[in-house]
């Protein structure tokens, strides 16, 4: 397994869907994942660590698991099909018990991040799915362009000339 | 406090807003509660008893809570301010500990309707924002009409010309 991170939420404009890419934290590929509206939103409050003034959804997911004295190891993206991606939660309860939940990974990166859970990709999907980060291969001032573009730009972005093609299905909600 | 049930799920046409309208168990009144686009999806699946594919994430949600043990005894609609209606979701952990947690009403109606959990209203909140059922007044037409505009038809409708005005403000996502 690989541990990533959320680099960056895009929307893919061809398509007009938004794009979570998860970086490897050991090199320089990332895994874009193609994700709905809603939980593009979720996962953007909380890469902003912005509050809003009621609970979104997710944000009540945290809580009622936290009343309960819940706890989440870890989330796992480990299958792609049919251009889907697939999920599972490690949920632990009081007890010690851990439970694996299936998830769409929409909902487990927004989920992770509320609750500072690391997020893996299995190596066969990673293997399927990984492309290389383009300021790996590009010249200075390209690699500058897409840092700002990832750091910077949580809007419209011209994604796909940067990532090139991926396995995804992007009318597939994850 | 009034029981009630969603008796129908509808877009304002003039807001092109979803709208859920809970009726009172024991008269004729209604009240609609004015929701974002995901919580009316994630209730309108559950009211049509359909499954998705893949978990929706008020699905896991609930897996979330039945697997920790939680059970839900209760939401209650208790509060309207600035025309956003609040809710609680009383939480029952396993020891039989209740916990009141703030919620959105649409994602406790959409909880609700998942795990078969009663849905009430506070008798203020009621009293502020509860309208008569258009079947009561009308003649016999009008109520035929909209016994089937709330039984049958889930898309577009021309909602406002039945109930009239009401405190909530469409705008706000509740």
């Amino acid at each position: 397994m690989r541990e990533v991170e959320v680099k960056a939420l895009l929307v893919d404009p061809y398509q007009n869907t938004p794009v979570v890419l998860l970086k490897d934290f050991n090199s320089d590929k990332v895994v874009p994942v193609w994700i709905g509206n809603a939980e593009a939103t979720a996962i953007a409050i909380a890469l902003q660590e912005k509050e809003f003034p009621r609970p979104l959804t997710h944000d009540l997911l945290q809580t009622m698991v936290q009343t309960l004295g819940g706890e989440l190891d870890m989330v796992v993206i480990d299958n792609i099909q049919d251009a889907t991606y697939y999920a599972t939660i490690f949920l632990r309860d009081p007890n010690g018990n851990v439970f694996e939940v299936d998830a769409r990974p929409s909902d487990s990166i927004a989920i992770a991040l509320r609750m500072s859970t690391p997020i893996y990709i299995s190596e066969e999907v990673f293997a399927n799915s990984a492309v290389d980060m383009p300021d790996t291969t590009g010249d200075e001032q390209d690699r500058e362009k897409f840092r700002v573009f990832v750091e910077n730009d949580m809007n419209l972005i011209n994604f796909k000339k940067y990532i090139g093609n991926s396995p995804a299905n992007p009318n597939e909600t994850s």
